[in-house]
């Protein structure tokens, strides 16, 4: 069964809530969830609402255009989508495939709702066997300073032709430059070795070590054109200790990429973040 | 400032959020907070309404009456609460007092807000110090099973002459009867050492030594007549390893108390929480 | 380089690591790693020492001969390991797959250390296509009552056919008989899908959802003809609460699977566990 | 029972663990816990050497004599202590009180083995009512740019006649001089309410909440003169949301504060740290 959804932000007024309910109770919609944030401090409203479109009077392609004026009643930022609409999905790898063969798996199984694989991308070609083995189409775009303008090009041309509108960084080894990410806003997903803001940029491991911390992290966020500063979807952490070499902290630490990642690519596809600020809010 | 807040169950229908939204609005309420929740298995529907008092049109002892037909119209079990209104609560503890030097502590650093501990009790005299120090009456209850009786309607006259509403057992080591707890329904908040339902009943350190787990847990929860098989509230656990004496365990078991008892008893200040079947709904 | 490893276990006496320490030292042995523990409560004692073969005065095959005069002193149940044996394995997997893949990615990237994967056994045939995919030899035996004396037989022969020393039950949702059992002592890891003691049996988030649990678990174990009872070697939790559906339970619980099972096969293969009474030492 | 425990580094040589195993059998040595490790990094070797004083040969005021010419032959790096030995202890706190009222309460429970609490200092009044009630000594010392240097010297002159030989800060915010800290080499064990390196300096929960993390943490380290930056002994995380206001954040993490601070200083007292590097090994 298709539902809508809609996520909306404005500064915080009184009514908003009852509005938005109203609206889609009006129309016959039945709420299946409504989750709202206020941030008094940056005097900010959140509201995530969602419904079934059996028996809602409106019918899909009309529902922007009804919702329209209360939006703009309220100077609303907001976004309306449908859970049965498909999110073509590009997942770009280096030479770690931890991440990617987890996402797969879990693709497989139904864990990642509404998301289509339609492409795998990689500066190296560890991960074409594994693509040709589940039928994704895989472009192999090496990397050299001198190609790197070329690489990219080829690889927006691509994600065009398929309709890709999510991009996921697999432990993709490689900075997208501002040309790249302006066509995916809040739409690339990182996935980086470290509990931000500890340890961003190279070798997040083996500056962990040296420092001596007793726990290590990992952290999915949006690409934003300043590196591993997007804002932050998911963190989580391991503890370790001295007897954990480089290499230790390393496997642990994947156990966490998959993990957080995944978390953070799931939520994505069902409409659960809201980007504010440099922040994101997760609904639940 | 005072807010009023609505706790609401009842089965699952089409338009309880809109009209229960649409109540506080028409009468000039702010919202502050609206969640819900739907157990599709039990088809059953959970709200929790915040709002602001101030600028609400209705006074605040006329609000249940007003709300009563819409109440009658969906079949809801439901309670109006005022955060402002203050929760007299009694301490019940025995020799280990942990939880009661904590819950002490965070009382005074303005932690457990809209609470007043206004009674400590207790079968020993060792908390008798701790209770003068802080200015908090001390009624001590020795029990033996021919005393049991009498102790229990002594501590019943004196809950009653004092007005609590919250008990809480923090470490207690005594069985309430169903006599006693009829007076308190879902008002008797227990802390129990061990991961429920592994461990119920005594000594689950000494048997989590003797199982060999490498996890070990707390649980608060309600207390009804079945021995620690009331609706759980809140968990956690910690982990030990084969070098941990039972001591040991009791020793990070006591920090885990801790922390699961205080949330507990906050959310119940804050009415967070709803109880339905055996189970708890803990609203954000 | 290769390594010995001693793992022994004794009722505790003055001298005995001394004892240890000294046998490796006289012979040229360079010590890697010396744990030991002693659990006062059952008096016993327990040791781990790995030592270089490089520049040890005794060949590999006379080490036993050579150490068991000591041995017999201190009346030690002990075993002489060594890093560079191949330990054959089987995985038996019903349905549920994710910890089998697991398992397999975690082969290939080199975490399975001293491990070689012979042989997949099912009682389904939906393992079969990655059984080929990895060039892994696949058993199907399906089990019905009436034929699950012949299946374990003809798994037994297989198992004595490949000279398999350590059977891994990746979710196989049979029960195995103490006949196969006493064939492979302390060598029969099962994977739980709860935390034990809790939940023992089938159904076990079922049975937690109607529970109310704010955590669930998961439990990996040797094998004993106890269902469930074996000696615990690794416990995890996670937090749920009550919006999590049954489904979202399971999900959350097969990430705890792949965690807590590879964990309890690798610390196998690495001869860090030691089991006594029907508990597990696990050496750092 | 009194025991002797060796702390002992130095680079990494053959023998050394069978050498002072040795040392202490020959001499009658009931051997308790013998811990080490190696850093193969750093080519640094690590031993933790406990036994039962009764019994052994040596009186206690010539084991150090005695065991001299060993740690000369492998250029030892060691310290001789006795669990016997009381360890008179400072407090230093602002006027955040949770973890000095923690570190009472474990005090008066057992839980600080060794600990001798002898004096607690403030810049200003707030912890005096509570020193008083304890029945410790309470040393003010004002602090203004004028008056830092007389109050250090104050501070320094009462903890020579006191003997003390560590000093816990408390959540003291001030920053001690590296004139006061020669006196106290690994002797002084600071709680910051951050996951260091993340958010080293002031405000780490406003900045924390500004940067939208998901997991807030605490670190308890040696202090040194970088501000932060000493040998890390302990950290843990708690995970937040959106929701959180920094108020909410402050309250998690002073739970963190107090638990990461006690661990810290219990290990201190049972002398399981070794500091090597700007690093720590914690033995078990």
């Amino acid at each position: 069964m298709s539902h809508a959804i809609l996520l909306i932000s404005c500064s915080d007024q009184k009514g908003i809530t009852a509005a938005v309910t109203d609206f889609v109770f009006k129309r016959g919609g039945n709420i299946l969830h409504a989750d709202q944030h206020t941030d008094t401090h940056a005097n900010t409203f959140f509201m995530r609402m969602e419904w079934e479109l059996a028996g809602f009077t409106v019918p899909r392609d009309k529902i922007a255009d009804e919702f329209r004026s209360l939006a703009e009643r309220f100077r609303m930022d907001w976004h309306l989508h449908f859970s049965d609409q498909t999110v073509k999905t590009a997942i770009f790898v280096s030479r770690h495939l931890h991440c990617l063969y987890d996402l797969l798996f879990r693709y497989k199984a139904g864990q990642l709702p509404g998301c289509e694989i339609s492409l795998i991308v990689s500066n190296h070609p560890d991960a074409e066997a594994l693509a040709q083995q589940w039928g994704i189409e895989f472009l192999l775009t090496p990397v050299t300073p001198q190609t790197k303008e070329g690489a990219e090009a080829a690889q927006l041309a691509k994600l065009k032709e398929k309709g890709i509108s999510l991009v996921i960084l697999a432990r993709y080894h490689q900075i997208l430059t501002g040309k790249f990410l302006q066509h995916f806003t809040n739409q690339v997903i990182n996935i980086h070795h470290s509990f931000l803001p500890s340890f961003a940029g190279g070798s997040p491991h083996a500056r962990a070590y040296e420092k001596g911390v007793k726990i290590i992290g990992a952290t999915s966020h949006y690409v934003i054109e300043a590196l591993d500063e997007g804002p932050i979807i998911e963190q989580d952490t391991a503890r370790i200790d001295h007897r954990y070499s480089i290499q230790d902290m390393v496997e642990v630490g994947q156990d966490l990429e998959r993990m957080v990642l995944y978390r953070a690519v799931r939520w994505h596809l069902e409409k659960k973040i809201l980007c504010y600020g440099n922040k994101t809010v997760i609904f639940d």
